[in-house]
């Protein structure tokens, strides 16, 4: 019996081309995987395309829910965004699928996983990092990082190796931009993009919405609720977290909110460039970060930032599976426990603008902060607080001029 | 002969009303000390109504340059925002009044300084911590925590101690936000705004902008180098960095950039609400983020992040004039040797839009990003990487796996 | 009925001074509560004594397990150290203190907390804050602060004051050091300490142990076992945590360890210096790291390294009852899943010496580490390792040779 | 002409079986390069055996100086510690080799550089970084990776090989710890230490110094200057760096100081277990920190342990030559302006006990720390600063009550 490799499979021609690839270099039995994060394809007829080239089985996986939920919200709870702009899209998604994968691998006994991601990427760290911590036994094949055995250089002779195995499906040679989706966001790398001193083609570009300038003249105003971190209601209306995200992404995309051009630095050492499409994540953790302003203390504040941006380090590094992940994401659970309410924002020509919060927990008192003295504060405690508080800095000065006048 | 106090003197009712409460509570001579830092008042006239009020000299004091250049150049280069949103604007400002003001009291010979700070706000600490930190020895007095012999409670009151004691100046006693202006920034606390629940009323907030949705229909593209992360041109022209902030601010306010709705967290203890306009500031300090993008390695740039926050913190805190400032700042400029060269970008209803980047020391390499293998990058080198990268995660599962078995 | 005031009572002369005093300045009724956190204090007597002194009951709590269970251990797993010295023993008492007054003022219908801190210390500031987070609306006395009705300045004065209040006490009148004392440690401060330039006069001063030099010539070996980060067993036997410290108590006093001289920084704002004898908790924190270096991954390490550092800085500050001191511990209760195994060390004149250490779920493989290559390392994979690491590196170090040779 | 490979050379069996090595396998002029960073080795006759052996050429490069300045000194003022107990001995030790290295080679025109560090070390990345950051063109030869040419498995083999090749040379074949030597420190690996579980045999391993069971019953005090953080003087007599380090050793190696039994991370992803011995440099950062206690301010001195930390985790893994390297030592520098003064300890069995500390610049006030009210702290000042140092708990307690009691 042959052994069996489980493929993570899009439909598309770089993986349906890895298919005969596998068999003939491995002589694998080739168990297609397809993992549907809300990438918005079309997954109609994929299963005759696995088969039609040569894989034993498709499957079908839907994580979007358990994405929403053990992915997402986490990271959006912590604040997590790399390098100051990237929401993390398609970092959140990788750990999900690898262990998808690696469930099917052992439902099928299968001894290896294949995934399509170029040797330059990110993304192949993060997929095998995942498999390296499920499932520390399986092999793993990358086969575009085998440019020993893989030759194929560009569409055309994938297209080519296809037809040659008696895969004759009607895929476009033509090169566009490098693009991952899921209901997160879009990502866009290449052409015009891979020089950071051109400005994106916006027009050609854009997937999920529209740039501000083509956006409505009129505001649209949108209210959500929270419970403990989570996303709970959006106008009004209870819903999942993933419809949640799904009306967030119409909305977000209508009105040009969520672009963003970035020169990032990859974990495998060199900057890339790209635009991501993040319309409803944007629109999400600047709602929830509303909030937050709300119900969390300075303290807490600050150090959950430093946790947001470590977390956002972790999982950019594919690191998801890790004690460290772990540990981060219990921190940041733990500072939940009252940031709920509810948020109201209009969104305008890219903008989100704030138009009021509300939340029981809220630590706002308009009494202390307003000037006029209320119970809760005296004005002479000012004194007494800004004497010891800048008290080592009076010393210092005293001490300085003391040991200067001795010297 | 009488002792001296050095009064930080805007013109306005509360520190007009300040003068002759000095000399009747203390028996000071008054010395009256007006910064500016940009805050753009009328100052002609002034020093009459300072002497008219009972001050026996008035300075006038011109502090933008070394504002631009000694507070907000290093917190631009820093990224410094506290809490997410606040660009510092009040908080960079306050240490540079209190040098003046100790500079002022040394040439004058005075023993104290008064300022007319609330007793529930950050300035207060601001400004003493930076006068304790110059000038341990002056005595401080902030008539407005006084509130045994700091009887008036209203507008009202001090126009009619004012002009019970000679002082007839048409002073306005309506109420109206609270706002403090100066050359980066200006902030609006009170009225509406102190309810969180509340959308802030824009149109008669507004004072350095419009609103996006006032905002031309037509972009316009902007220009800018920098060098060692210092602004040094404008569309082209070379100008000092405070005209390049006066610029950005016309460009900024016309465009609806940089107003933001925030509850943030006091020195004091409680949470404040209030709206900041930064137009010009938003656009610098995004202008040179969007260069350090191509020139910072990653390592320098997470790391240089915590720095940009906690120097946020301290500044905030009116820690300026501490060692920890100066370490925070001397790292920072060291990562500045590099953040040379030209941004682009387009402002548009309240956004900013990156248009091409360009340094003669970027890292960004486009043979390297790209999918193609050059000279520099082994898609092999990957494979090894990885494994190593994810070395420990592997043992970790292998180990963990033995240990169930054990048990 | 007069109101009552619940007093943190420890039947020494200055805690006793305060029970007269209250009720002579504010007609309360004075509920005594002296709890034990181990401070090895005489407490037979103790009732007699305070009724004699005019208190209308006295409460004796013993919290030593709970201090062991709740506080101890989350720092202990922390690896909280403030300023690198110290084990922060009288910090993590004083929140359960704060706790059990609290809870002795409810059941009594107290009005008000009286504790007999000094207004120089920090812990006026732990008592206060754990008051203020738990039960806000009462009120706080704290005498050595009210400097215009406390006026004894000396012991004299006291004993003095007692003797007038009809309060005739054995209470000796010599000045000797300034001690906090509990089962984790015992803190010194005052005489020849005030001087850091003097050498601390140690025989006088050690009350839980001897100095290295006085300590036995033998050495002797010790085993821990620790579960989940707990302390289970020493020596063999399983014992509470609480016995568990007694015992290292001993064996780290009888050999010298745990001595720590430290000018350390007070919330306050000045700098104190002073002695700490901690001779169990020594061992214990030493103990659990040597175990930890075994189950822990980099990553982790690094990260709960600062996570400790940060809630020895919350704790310190007294803010015990803080939602960032509960973040931090879930982040480190996370950590602590595998810190499961045995550790075996030496005792000798104040070295703590490694012996050995074990666990089911070390993450050391003598394969991995030795220089033979094993089936799970290859030695090429750190060529591509070292390239992919490396290249920011050699990017940067191209990209800047060659903007010199264009300039 | 052939092409030139500059080989670091040890003088011992592994370097020197690699020059026929190079030769054979790569047809290269070898020029050795032996670089002296205080090892203690026997240089004299080095230049025999490498021509012996088949080099062209060879270098001796002292370095020491160099070392203990540019790399000692900044990880010292730092307090860089990596894991909480290596003193970074081999980590410092590293850069300044390749920095040696690519001189000679610049010199002598070479196009390559080879190193005998192992596969599974931290060294080949230290080394290898070094030279891509300095030398980014010159190609790195790394034998021990090369398992496809290099096949000597044992010293045997690499005897026998050096025979063959006409190296007649009395080199040792017993196996023996794995050692790196500088003036720094000793590392020890193998043998017995490579299980956990087993205490070191510290009789056959140590190198620099003894047990604190062999050292003197006598205790000996030792004085330290230092002048912005730099050491100047020991025992009252002035000296270089290098030679106080020197003195330290001899003093620390006698009384037992500095060795450390640790499982640490590698950067290539296992644990491994050492035993350091730092004698010098533990006292040295040790004396640093008790200078430091008396002069940094508390915030500066949390965030420069945070600086110590990060800059041992970036010197560990080898990123010297790195714009963030170079960031933290600018911050670190800063702070150092004041740490001037003189500490005195006393050594005895293992133990450095503080034996008084003073500074011109000491932050120390000891009429602010005694408990009697001075002039410069009015105990009134307390209860403001514990009131709104305590306002955010506080308010929050109420607010949740109320929420609480609203639900």
């Amino acid at each position: 019996m042959k052994e069996k490799v489980v493929l993570a499979y899009s439909g598309g021609l770089d993986t349906t081309a890895i298919i005969p690839w596998l068999k003939e270099n491995f002589d694998y039995e080739v168990i297609c995987c397809c993992i549907d994060c809300g990438q918005g394809e079309e997954l109609d007829g994929l299963e005759e395309r696995a088969k039609l080239s040569g894989a034993s089985k498709l499957y079908i996986e839907n994580i979007i829910d358990e994405f929403c939920d053990d992915y997402i919200v986490p990271c959006v709870q912590a604040g997590a965004v790399y390098e100051n702009k990237y929401l993390l899209g398609t970092s959140m998604a990788r750990p999900g699928i690898a262990k998808k994968l690696v469930e099917v691998a052992r439902k099928e006994g299968a001894t290896a996983i294949c995934h399509g991601a170029t040797g330059k990427g990110n993304d192949q760290i993060r997929f095998e990092l995942g498999i390296k911590a499920l499932a520390p036994d399986l092999k793993i094949i990358a086969p575009w990082r085998m440019t020993d055995i893989w030759t194929m250089q560009s569409r055309e002779e994938e297209i080519e190796y296809c037809k040659q195995h008696g895969i004759d499906l009607p895929f476009d040679a033509s090169h566009s931009y490098s693009r991952d989706r899921n209901l997160w966001h879009i990502s866009h790398e290449g052409l015009e993009l891979e020089d950071p001193a051109v400005e994106p083609n916006y027009d050609d570009l854009l997937v999920l919405g529209v740039t501000p300038e083509k956006a409505p003249d009129e505001p649209e105003y949108v209210t959500m609720t929270f419970e403990k971190g989570v996303p709970k209601s959006l106008n009004g209306k209870e819903m999942k977290v993933s419809e949640i995200i799904t009306e967030l992404n119409k909305l977000g995309g209508k009105h040009g909110v969520g672009i963003v051009d970035i020169v990032e630095n990859r974990v495998v050492g060199m900057k890339s460039r790209g635009v991501y499409e993040t319309p409803g994540g944007t629109i999400l953790m600047e709602a929830h970060q509303q909030l937050e302003e709300l119900v969390l203390d300075r303290a807490t504040y600050e150090v959950k930032k430093d946790m947001g941006n470590k977390l956002a380090q972790v999982v950019y590094e594919g690191k998801w599976f890790t004690p460290l992940r772990e540990a981060i994401q219990a921190f940041v659970e733990s500072t939940q426990e009252y940031v709920t309410g509810e948020v109201k924002f209009k969104l305008y020509k890219g903008n989100i603008i704030k138009a009021g919060t509300t939340s029981p927990y809220s630590l706002y008192s308009e009494s202390l902060a307003s000037f006029t003295t209320g119970e809760l504060y005296d004005h002479h405690d000012a004194d007494g607080f800004i004497n010891l508080f800048g008290l080592p800095l009076k010393v210092r000065a005293m001490k300085l001029a003391e040991a200067n006048k001795n010297k």
